[in-house]
């Protein structure tokens, strides 16, 4: 087989129309940020990957993708040492240091938006679908769960931005029509609320509508770290009753907050906030803070380290899923990919995917069923970048004037007075 | 890209000569036993793997070996899955049990040693070289100790079997003799002495004659589990004076006594008795029993395993080495080249390989320079069959009549009340 050599790296900002959620930081602005990155090899073969479009990632991105000329997209340590060589950070992994850099989020992200583009070259490299590069599936597909968010029914001004189907969302009744036709229309078995927005017991209220509408399905509540350890304690009699919770997500915001919670909590916690890189496993084990870690390639550093997380989470008991930002098909067909290889992703993972009606690969979007998806058919990622979609969304990142998210700033505009100061409850 | 399955699975027992090298449960037997792994796609492909040759082994593969066929090489998942599903244990990682099965060594050493014939095949199916499927290089060879033994000059009893040229080392000066001719023939930069044979004064004895002929070759010595806690609290000011050890090897046999030992042991701990699987390593890391584990792919599941290995090191602060049995040139070249690929392999790597003469490779005997090895270069292990040898190490098998290695009876031959009851000392 030749070699195959990066010739030319591309990274493209796009900007697709998000709705109006709302969470612990404010929400949603109209429009979400996103990086697409192609790499493409002398003999003219296109690697894809999708991660953040905020300026600091682009920024990272763009420092680096010189130096990937000449890269063997086999060569994954290689690429390693060079993201690591760009990107500041406490360590190199690639020589032995401590790793990876104690929460260094940012040179992670680099190396997971290059990591899985290099993957997918592979893939087309090799004629093999990304997951068998993985080490093959161990189940057919992976399972994702129903995501609702608290909305408003409409964004704050532009009078020329359309208005999302989904309507407002503010109460239990509307979160049980907002969950009925998310379940209707994808199948999903188990769902997560996106918390930390109202008082707590309003917010169990809509747990409990939604546990009566649905008596079978896992349900999760996530208040990103909104709670207080008092107001956690406080609420645990009603989150614990009945098992209502599958597990309960980041409620306060530190690790050693979250081990306190672990001490009266009798379901399994989850987190994507306290325990968000290598660096700081070690103390979460040993203070048993959380059960479950929600794995993101995206700030993991990729698929490889997707798959090195589980293996650590299997060895030290740690269950694993996966966590999601607002994205579009590329980066759900990675996690697709890795996650049909994780012999213990044991719950639904998270997925923004519903939410997004606009697409940059061929073909349109994904299709969920039953909640549901295989990995995209064919060689690598399976998926092809539509590249009308990605002029039409870039151009959408050049006109909307965001670089960088602020959902406290968009709140502001509905709730001029709204301080994001966590916790909030 | 055409799939190739496996059509066929051939298991051969070989066993070589090997000298009479002395260590904690006896003497070395005038035959070693070992198995070659030979899996052929039905395009015609062979992969080869190395692994032990005892009579529990050769059952285990040969009763895995039919569930094999119609596999592809790439499901390395699967692989496990089958392999799991014939041998016993605790749990089965391809559904998310606990893993691995506590202790089992047995089903991950069958399940390392197809792993390995599987990459084999992989490299050769998609042209490349393991060590590029495993991420590629972060380093151009591995390097490898000298592996100093006590011996004596010629094994017991059979007339007819040839003295080896190595003579015999019962004391420091013949130590230092040998390690002269080791040290002078393949370069190595550092020195292992397999002790556990005499009294402990003697061997330190042994050590501090070493430092004198090789003032800067880093030394370790290898107990195997051979003393107590209290002789080796006796031996640690001799061990710790001036940074005699690069690292101090099983002195004693359980995992607590070693996490007992680390409290006065100024210089690490490195082990390949104590946490020999994945399910020690929680409580082997929370005793902080061992600073240094020696993986060995043969019994920790194979080169991913290794890799994962490797990770859950640099995460949680444990070194890495790697660990040898008598071995030939199928299992240098897997050590080597997923050795080329671990970021945190700090110390160089033990083998047994100058000890053997014969080979089952072509070309025979992999060049050991400097005291290192770069990977055979080629696609997959970069290593064929030579069948010519094989047959010959086959006959020798079924001619020496050994089925299970049993140093103690060999022992006994030269000293007839010998007790491997450990601690020895």
């Amino acid at each position: 087989m030749n070699r195959h050599r990066i010739a030319d790296v591309r990274i493209t900002p796009i900007a697709f129309r998000d709705p109006p959620l709302l969470n612990v930081a404010g929400v949603h602005q109209p429009w979400a940020l996103r990086s697409i990155i192609e790499l493409e090899t002398d003999s003219g073969l296109v690697g894809l990957g999708e991660s953040y479009g905020e300026a600091d990632t682009l920024a990272d991105l763009q420092r680096i993708a010189p130096d990937l000329i000449g890269l063997d997209p086999f060569a994954l340590n290689e690429l390693t040492h060079r993201v690591y060589a760009r990107t500041s950070g406490d360590g190199d992994p690639a020589v032995g240091a401590p790793y990876p850099p104690r929460g260094d989020k940012a040179r992670a992200s680099a190396l997971g938006a290059f990591e899985v583009a290099c993957w997918d070259l592979q893939g087309q490299i090799t004629g093999l679908p990304l997951h068998q590069l993985l080490g093959g599936p161990v189940r057919p597909d992976v399972s994702y769960s129903a995501y609702l968010f608290y909305k408003y029914a409409r964004h704050h001004a532009d009078p020329g931005y359309p208005t999302d189907t989904w309507g407002e969302a503010l109460d239990p009744q509307q979160l049980v029509e907002q969950a009925r036709r998310m379940v209707g229309q994808y199948g999903f078995g188990s769902i997560k609320l996106k918390a930390g927005v109202f008082e707590p017991e309003l917010e169990v209220e809509g747990l409990q509508a939604l546990r009566a509408a649905f008596p079978h399905h896992p349900l999760r509540i996530d208040p990103n770290g909104g709670w207080s350890v008092a107001t956690t304690r406080r609420m645990m009699p009603a989150l614990a009753r009945d098992g209502l919770l599958e597990y309960l997500e980041d409620p306060v915001g530190t690790l050693e907050e979250m081990a306190e919670v672990a001490t009266f909590a009798p379901m399994p916690l989850a987190t994507n906030m306290v325990t968000i890189a290598f660096g700081h496993l070690p103390r979460s084990v040993q203070l048993n803070a959380v059960q479950v870690v929600l794995s993101d390639h995206h700030y993991w550093g990729g698929l490889r380290a997707t798959q090195q997380l589980a293996a650590i989470g299997r060895v030290f008991g740690l269950g694993i899923s996966m966590h999601s930002n607002s994205h579009l098909g590329i980066s759900l067909a990675a996690m697709t990919h890795v996650g049909v290889t994780l012999p213990n992703l044991a719950y639904a993972c998270d997925t923004h995917y519903p939410w997004q009606e606009d697409e940059v690969i061929e073909g349109g979007k994904l299709p969920l069923r039953d909640g549901r998806l295989a990995p995209p058919p064919g060689p690598g990622l399976g998926v092809r970048l539509d590249r009308q979609a990605l002029a039409r969304l870039h151009r959408h990142y050049l006109d909307c004037g965001i670089r960088r998210r602020d959902d406290a700033s968009e709140m502001r505009k509905h709730q001029p007075d709204f301080d994001p100061t966590r916790p909030r409850f």
